[in-house]
């Protein structure tokens, strides 16, 4: 299992694009990708899971999702909270980047394969899912180790590898700032996929009278702690999680274990290849796949089946990250009874067709 | 009812921040405006509306989400769909805008209060939401008058005055090319929210043998239908078409009518002014604002009720767009009982507190 492999794999499959490849000075390959229709999809899923989980589900507080502006966002904020602590900003913040420079240099070292090697292209910008929380002093500590535990707990949450996310040892600066990152063991090393600081003293973005709160009846300077996730690092992160090559007959089966939040298609068809009811399977299976859609589960629909056996569809849809198949032939005709064949396991249980919908919406609901 | 109201009052509820108001040589006025965080969570939920509807909730063929690459977005659709049609490409599209110049130059016409007077700055780009259908020549103009209605039904079925929304009869142009568009009626005249087209020939962004599809076995060019929406056009005039002035005790009540679906919050609390029992009711509201926002269920929390009156609270609640507000008293804490105000009627029925959440769900569920 290398980066490489994964990477032409996803290339195959529409989550990438490959622009180029070059080398540096340590002949260290450098992939320049571009996200296709299967990875726009799964970003969007991310971002989504992130805005559901950080901005709406936050438990405690209020989350404030920022316009174009920091500072009014932090007035806005303020003002809601009747200048008390604690509430949040959450940001989706575009910076340019220069990536491409600083990436050959740091490839100097000697790490084969990383993201490093990867180059997501967005027309030199990138994204961070940024969230600052702005505390009193006495909470922000406490809050901070909590914190730490949340955010840990939810990339385990959507991954297909819980194991593999821990957290760094505290490093504190000179000026004393405590920092924390989150990293992912892969084979070819750990990659910091989220970090965490906490600030005691100036915001960057805010005048010190903006930043001021109050805690009973006294003018407080609150405590903030800022958490950041790149998004191209995110989408890498998730879909290096997701590759495995479980064993399967004589060989492997490579596969994307994407979590079914985050996978792009939901659910996928195969029908049988006997010609003379294909009218028939073809009708059923759009009028399953308009009763998912409906709910918004989102199906990739294969009509016509190509002349490709079902064996060869199930292993596209598999590396497509695709959970589950519905798997219609002749006796679903007759008795109604339909196969769901599940990518982890490649079982297949049977479900009635009337039933498949609600079978489907129970199994997506919950993590 | 005039647009410079419903920006006044959008302002100090937290959908724009004003950054300046300009005046062109007819003295209209030009409010180069913001968004701020209400507004910031207004534009997700409608992103989020589009995608699930139009992306994900197509019903008989497949749409795919382009990355950054329309071209490979389109090879990739073909390849899915075995060079047949019909297939769709959606695509959040940015583009650069001198809007502010073209303004200026349109408003010379006599129309004093348009969306035309209201810049929504997001730094010189403006988003478009594209969706480009490929059908074969003999599915196109069905398609097209289809389409027409479902967009028609969609812009209809989020809105708080369906009957605002009409299309336009088919212009046209000199190349034979059809255009329509949906438009919404307002006091100053019909804003454009989305324009459709049909065409037959080539595409400006995809090579003449690239745009080759099949049908049976013979090679052909397929028609396409483009289908673009402004973002800033579709945030302002569903502000505009929630706004709303139902006369109330003597005066009138100025809120904001958004439709559940799109409503930057969903549900809000007020509780009771008796201070005995504060800590205890502040208690209760964070409880089952934790399960509103475990099942994503955007919830503005405001404990430590501030020293003002449930009425003012909820009129803010109102302007804010809040479908329904929780209202939490002594009696709560005695029985489990507790109201629930609707912002469109101002009525309160009884609700046990073990059962708002399951009642909440079921009401958010549907359009």
């Amino acid at each position: 299992m290398s980066l490489k492999k994964i990477i032409s794999l996803c290339e195959k499959q529409g989550f990438f694009k490959k622009l180029s490849v070059s080398y540096d000075e340590t002949s260290d390959f450098i992939h320049h990708l571009k996200l296709g229709p299967v990875g726009a999809m799964f970003q969007e899923n991310l971002r989504n899971e992130w805005l559901q989980n950080i901005v709406i589900g936050s438990k405690n507080f209020n989350v404030f999702l920022s316009g174009p502006s920091f500072v009014d966002t932090f007035e806005y904020a303020k003002q809601m909270s009747s200048e008390r602590a604690p509430f949040a900003i959450a940001e989706f913040l575009k910076k340019e980047t220069h990536r491409s420079e600083s990436n050959i240099i740091i490839n100097n070292s000697n790490e084969q394969n990383d993201f490093r090697n990867v180059l997501l292209n967005y027309g030199n910008m990138e994204t961070i899912f940024r969230i600052t929380t702005f505390l009193t002093k006495s909470d922000a500590i406490p809050f901070f180790h909590k914190w730490q535990r949340q955010r840990k707990i939810w990339w385990r949450k959507i991954s297909a590898s819980p194991g593999r996310y821990n957290l760094t040892d505290i490093q504190e600066n000179e000026n004393g700032r405590q920092s924390v990152e989150i990293k992912s063991d892969f084979p070819w090393g750990s990659q910091v996929v989220e970090s965490m600081s906490i600030y005691t003293c100036e915001h960057n973005r805010l005048q010190p009278h903006h930043l001021q709160l109050k805690e009973g009846r006294k003018k407080i300077s609150p405590h903030f702690i800022v958490s950041n996730i790149n998004l191209s690092s995110m989408i890498l992160n998730f879909i290096c999680d997701a590759y495995e090559e479980p064993p399967y007959h004589e060989g492997v089966r490579p596969m994307m274990r994407i979590h079914r939040k985050l996978a792009p298609y939901k659910v996928a068809f195969t029908l049988s290849t006997n010609a003379g009811v294909m009218n028939n399977l073809n009708d059923l299976a759009l009028y399953l796949c308009k009763q998912f859609r409906n709910e918004c589960i989102s199906t990739l629909l294969t009509l016509n089946a190509p002349k490709v056996t079902q064996e060869v569809q199930w292993q596209q849809y598999d590396q497509m990250g695709i959970p589950y198949t519905v798997v219609l032939n002749d006796n679903t005709l007759r008795n109604g009874i339909a196969h769901l064949r599940s990518r982890d396991t490649t079982l297949k249980e049977q479900v009635h067709i009337s039933t498949m919908l609600t079978y489907l919406q129970q199994i997506f609901k919950n993590y």
